[in-house]
């Protein structure tokens, strides 16, 4: 198989690594996270403000636009990329997760999905063929195979029977994707928590051969500890050479988690989320805004910040357009929690370039443990 | 009485004038828009991207910020300029037109009004010694009379009696503001449609002195054809080396009609609002971006606008993430309508400095009898 896209490792320290992954539409600088623009837009913010966070790249949702506008309108209107502003690469998931995650009536079965909208109740099919095309459509840089993702904890049966099935999706979505020289396709280890399941997905894998090797099935619902268990080992059976994506991760103490045990790329909607919800991630912790003890305080959300919201808004401000429902609550902290995650990713990548990734993390975990905010 | 500001006028043309008002603050180039900054936020807008847009001033909410988060709140946080990070001039209205509109419970006197709260239920007060000291504390440089602004139609006895309590007021506002340099203080014109407690009012208020003059109780119901036939006479009794505001107006072609009648300063919310509701304002007119005929649309909202929304987005996508709900729809079209309504005033300046606003008026009103889109 040629790969798609190269992938050039930098430096070590320890298991952690940082390199670059790069494509036709810029370089994706690892460990990298990615903020979710799930509906074309990552919400709240104008796509060169999400650059200006120091974001390489986007992840866009499968389900969501396959649904909203649509993937052939979407390619008739010249791809995502433009459609959405934002020039630079683009990782799509598969639809696979959304499926299970939001759509009702679904009917699942060995050649795909069929589901009803959430949006407007249309009946909607996904299989690896129907989820290669609408990302090949969508003119996505770095394609997800279509996978299942069944919520843990589970019968260890149901898990091994899902990620089997996943497999032969995988080898389906690789048939299907074919040769696209600058399109990277990513292989998606599954298995739940169970170690020989895991390590029988990533020889599936890896016999089939991929541009990159996600780990799917994490992060949802299994608590730290397991998903650091899994980390433990499961990089280590992937790919050396290959970039290594953690699904759906994380908290900034789970992207340095993940990070420490070899990982080099992450998606989460938290700081997004979380912006929109009134709570700021900081160095020092949570700041939940709408909390009245920030009514009169004079001070920003993190003083060593250098966002625009830090820069040019005090505590007491937010709090007062946050409740009064007002627009500016949502883009000035998802700004700042977007510019935190990619500050957070800049020191990781410049830690492990200069082999003082410990440092780094005790440092990063000394901050935490000094504030009276409250824990992310 | 001492002039709290400088007003000069560079060109006439008809009765129409262009100059520039001079604060400490910076200049406000005249005819003016002023965008509403209701709470403390131009809604969906970055301050510095109001700014781009050419506003040279923002107007204030009294009765929003006085109810949340409270002008004492505001004054001890360093006033409204700083809280909400525009350096810029700021007019705040008295909070006399909303306590009429959108407060339950109101009990008016010859002393002030009561009401309740729409926030929080709680009771507040406001008289015109009240208004001013609300305002003080905001930090406004342009601050208005308090008024009472009965709906149209109304009564004839009844717009008179309200119109002499507004001038006893207008008196009372005088003696509180006191001598503040670099501030300045609008009276308010009342009287509805009617000539006669027009001019009256006008007399009052010029006996009295202020540093402008606003004509208030228009748009609120009467049509354009009424609001033309006050403005016909209206501004020609007032003092003509002083800045006239025709409160809460309005629609484009009502500011070029204001304008061609000697007004100079406007504010309204529709540019704003409009941006949230999803239509957009452009020369040719209105486009209501859910209409479905805009679904597949690769065109800008207007080819021949520099904005960032026109520059970088096509229909087809503001069409999506209006109906998709996303936040970006409403930060989009308001940059939009606002950056609009800017080219619109930069347009009239510069025809009226250059002696050719007829065939400027010309030209707005072809262009909006050219497309095919609704009007506005």
């Amino acid at each position: 198989m040629a790969s798609g896209v190269d992938f050039r490792i930098a430096a070590r320290d320890g298991r952690a690594r940082t390199g670059v992954l790069e494509t036709p539409r810029g370089e994706i600088r690892t460990p990298a996270f990615m903020p979710v623009g799930t509906a074309a837009t990552v919400k709240a913010m104008l796509p060169e403000s999400v650059r200006a966070t120091g974001a390489d790249v986007l992840l866009g949702n499968t389900y969501h636009l396959m649904l909203r506008p649509g993937a052939e309108r979407v390619a008739r209107l010249g791809g995502l990329h433009r459609f959405m502003n934002w020039e630079r690469p683009i990782l799509t998931d598969s639809g696979g997760f959304q499926v299970m995650s939001l759509a009702e009536l679904r009917k699942l079965g060995e050649e795909g999905v069929s589901f009803r909208s959430h949006v407007d109740g249309a009946m909607h099919h996904l299989s690896p063929e129907r989820s290669m095309e609408i990302q090949r459509l969508l003119g996505s840089d770095i394609v997800m195979c279509f996978d299942e993702c069944p919520a843990l904890p589970a019968e260890e049966k149901a898990v091994a029977a899902s990620m089997r099935l996943s497999m032969r999706w995988a080898e389906r979505s690789r048939a299907a994707f074919g040769d696209r020289p600058g399109h990277a396709l990513f292989g998606i280890v599954q298995g739940g928590v169970t170690r020989e399941l895991r390590e029988e997905s990533a020889e599936a894998l890896k016999a089939i051969g991929f541009d990159g090797y996600a780990i799917g099935g994490l992060a949802v619902g299994e608590g730290q500890a397991a998903m650091f268990g899994v980390l433990d080992y499961l990089p280590g059976a992937l790919p050396e050479d290959r970039p290594r994506y953690l699904m759906g991760v994380g908290k900034p103490d789970d992207i340095v988690g993940g990070v420490l045990r070899g990982v080099d790329m992450f998606d989460c909607v938290l700081p997004t989320r979380s912006g929109r919800t009134g709570q700021a991630l900081t160095r020092r912790g949570a700041v939940n805004i709408k909390n009245a003890r920030h009514a009169e305080d004079p001070r920003p959300l993190d003083p060593d910040c250098a966002c625009p919201c830090c820069r040019s808004y005090e505590r007491a401000y937010l709090h007062h357009v946050f409740k009064a429902g007002e627009i500016i609550a949502a883009m000035l902290l998802t700004w700042h929690n977007l510019h935190y995650y990619q500050e957070l990713m800049a020191g990781l990548r410049a830690a492990i370039a200069e082999g003082r990734l410990g440092r780094f993390v005790a440092e990063f975990e000394a901050l935490r443990a000094e504030g009276d905010l409250e824990p992310v």
